[in-house]
């Protein structure tokens, strides 16, 4: 078995050098490859393991190729190819055509001959499962809610009444697509709740992470737009439109109402307050708190790294102390007898 | 089918400018809605639209009231007149009295015959289920667990043994709710697990949102009260008491043993340590991170806002030095010749 | 029934001062319990509730021991022993042995017929499951998953295809274990997904919070060493290793690729970036944000505690014109006809 390294040239546009016949079964890396392996080399980092490879095959840039002890693919982005490659050589699970005895399957439901719907799914009345639709154990597919072609929820995903979901969208265990917006109006004292009545709608090709949630929308929809790709347990409040091909690291929270813009970048961890707009192509590195809109591309930031505590508790103690660092500065700027070379105002 | 807006008008109390036979049936933004549409306007920001809308009613305040061009309804709250119309109009999924075939119910448990049951879901021995409530698919209800009457599980919520949910609560898919709180005891460089004998009380009118984790108490109960609000992915430490009508947005963690007054209002990423006290009425923005207790009512901040990443590398470099700055500036206050206008001690 | 406090003594080895046939049937806070309780003073926060107590039996220090009113279990580690005796009095629910009919068990698993398999589980091909194993309701084992002995998983627990879990750990509910770690390459524009073929190992003794998440190797293996303790929604990304009997509190993240040390315990909402390295027995404080490896064992922290929010804003502005502070500084330390007593450059 395996596939051929001449094979996955032609196929993925690769210039061979080596022996075309060498045949491949596995990805792995550099430092643990076998000769039935393919490797990659995309991160400098882990070039000084090119040498001492007994991978089969690398894929690799023109520059490394020079110096691979291997047979080379070689190719403008060895990173992509890596994964088109292991794409190739480790498919995901396939299920069965049709449905598993334990589903519960509405008859209201229309589910396509050719989806493979899990153990113990649930699938509601008026739902609609695409062509080719991978819908693992334990998922539930509310009422009404649309599943494209070659969708895959994994296993133990909830898809709630109405959203629909996009042409081979990916879909980790444990999400929530559509549950209620956290939306209450205040009356006395009391919390009243609006009811949620929009939906999600998630584009093709995106890509959701175990425990995620992204709320229905309070009137209008919460829309994911194509290629998005989430990490896992990110919250996206309603009515938050995230463009097409960002991506959006673990632990980020997205308020209600925010629109982000397209292929943004947001590290893990970072928050986002409601109401704002995020402009395309802005990166925002992990742990910012971003509480205005962002209206120009860029890089933004707002972590403060750590310090040994002792140090950072001295930093902390200074920092609480800036107002009196500003008067006291301020006081020394006015003394009489100076020469006034500068001043500068700062209330 | 639909509503007319003088039934509406009658039934919450509000002052009808226009025809009360206007007839609708859903509600919608001021921009979207149609002749069967209620819109309403609460947040000034939407006030631009208003005179544009082609609603069939618009629920807002008097002062809004005289430029609106459609039918009116007028109180003093439009926001929460808005959530009870919408509550009317939008009625949640009703699931039929009775046990779906496919659930799994213990003949030890007590289910009320008006109670839903949905598919796939199982109830323990002991545990009991009130009037009208909903448990939607997949739910699991462990030993012992009490749900009130007309108690709302949408889908997929874990309710561990021995857990109570008060009447009207409602909780969201993937919500966990009396897994173990994280106790041990540290011997030897082990740790030795605390067994979480507690469990937790969560009161009426509560709502929990996805994929929030509420751990049972270690040896009393964790205490949610009546009428608070948990957004989604939310953790609650053991042995937390929130009280009453306090609304916690996602993201937030609360540590063991801390309690919250009522009435806070607990923004997004929101950190508080364990074994504190926090009062009644606090207001915490988003992100801050609370290491010691609150006793007094107001608003409470710790998190600082982004800025360009070259921008925030030069500021955090200053607060590195922030120890050198203030022995510089310690040292021009204590130059000889100087006028002794003004000198803090800064140790 | 119950046990007597004499055999508690010798079981535990601790020192009795009080009559050995005192029965205990359950454990209790100091100030809760009554003559069949046994409670327990370790935490000095607590030491006064210690003269008015109750219990049949107190779990303490010898130096505690001698103002005990009741009956006293003296040892070195009383909340260790505590943690011991509570075990034995509240054991963990027991589930028969054997699989529930309304489990899904391929016929290629292989599961030991002491194991408990609970309501509505779905165990897939080629999973193996040990002896006495515990698996609650609604768990997911995926294919090739291999459970060690004694494991207990609470509830509505996934295991994806094969993760490797050791002997005794103990999961809650909602856990994912072997979800996709995020791995894309980018390709003009555009996101390739990259197989992610590793697994996740984990140790023995682990245990593993509510609705967190551990994802799979992208190309070797995501590792949870023994006796690691998990809080609830935790992310630890592909290819993070945890070293033996660290603690993470609930809500960190952990980025990929990242290795942490031995005995490390990391507070509540602490964000750890990818490719570090965190040596044994290092100490992050609550909310810190590390981004750069820790060579040396200690306390770090990056937190900044609350103010009230008008102090804060003021703080904030402060910070954000540190640059302007520096520069106005250097230029008083610069000024003509000075005392030259210090100078310090600090571009």
């Amino acid at each position: 078995m395996g596939v051929s390294i001449g094979e996955l040239a032609v196929r993925f546009g690769c210039e061979l050098r080596g022996d075309p016949g060498v045949m491949v079964e596995r990805v792995a890396t550099l430092a643990a490859a076998d000769e039935r392996s393919v490797a990659f080399l995309a991160n400098p980092r882990y070039r000084p393991e090119l040498a001492a490879t007994r991978a089969g095959a690398v894929v690799l840039d023109a520059e490394a190729a020079g110096v691979c002890p291997a047979a080379a693919l070689v190719c403008r982005n060895p990173h992509a190819t890596y994964a088109r490659i292991a794409a190739i050589l480790h498919p995901l699970p396939a299920g069965p055509s049709g449905i598993d005895p334990s589903a519960v399957v509405s008859a209201q439901a229309r589910v396509d001959p050719g989806a493979h719907v899990g153990a113990l799914s649930v699938i509601g009345a008026g739902a609609v499962v695409g062509a080719r639709a991978f819908i693992g154990p334990q998922c539930l597919i509310g009422e009404d809610a649309v599943l494209g072609e070659d969708v895959r929820l994994v296993a133990r995903v909830t898809v709630c009444r109405g959203v629909e979901i996009g042409a081979r969208a990916l879909i980790q265990p444990g999400a929530v697509i559509g549950a209620d917006g956290f939306g209450f109006a205040q009356d006395q004292g009391r919390w009243i709740k609006v009811p949620q009545i929009g939906t999600v709608r998630v584009g093709a090709d995106v890509e959701i992470g175990a425990n995620t949630t992204i709320d229905r929308g309070a009137i209008e929809d919460t829309v994911i737009e194509e290629g998005v790709k989430l990490d896992n347990l990110i919250q996206i409040g309603h009515n938050v439109r995230v463009g097409a091909h960002s991506a959006l690291a673990a632990c980020v929270g997205v308020s209600g109402s925010t629109t982000i813009g397209r292929r943004c970048m947001i590290a893990g961890q970072v928050g986002i307050a409601g109401h704002l707009t995020i402009s395309d192509d802005v990166v925002i590195t992990a742990r910012t708190g971003i509480s205005h809109s962002i209206t120009a591309p860029g890089v933004y930031s707002g972590h403060i790294p750590h310090e040994q505590a002792a140090t950072w508790r001295r930093l902390v103690a200074r920092f609480k102390r800036l107002e009196s660092f500003a008067t006291r500065l301020k006081a020394l700027e006015r003394r009489p007898g100076r020469a006034c070379d500068q001043e500068e105002d700062d209330d």
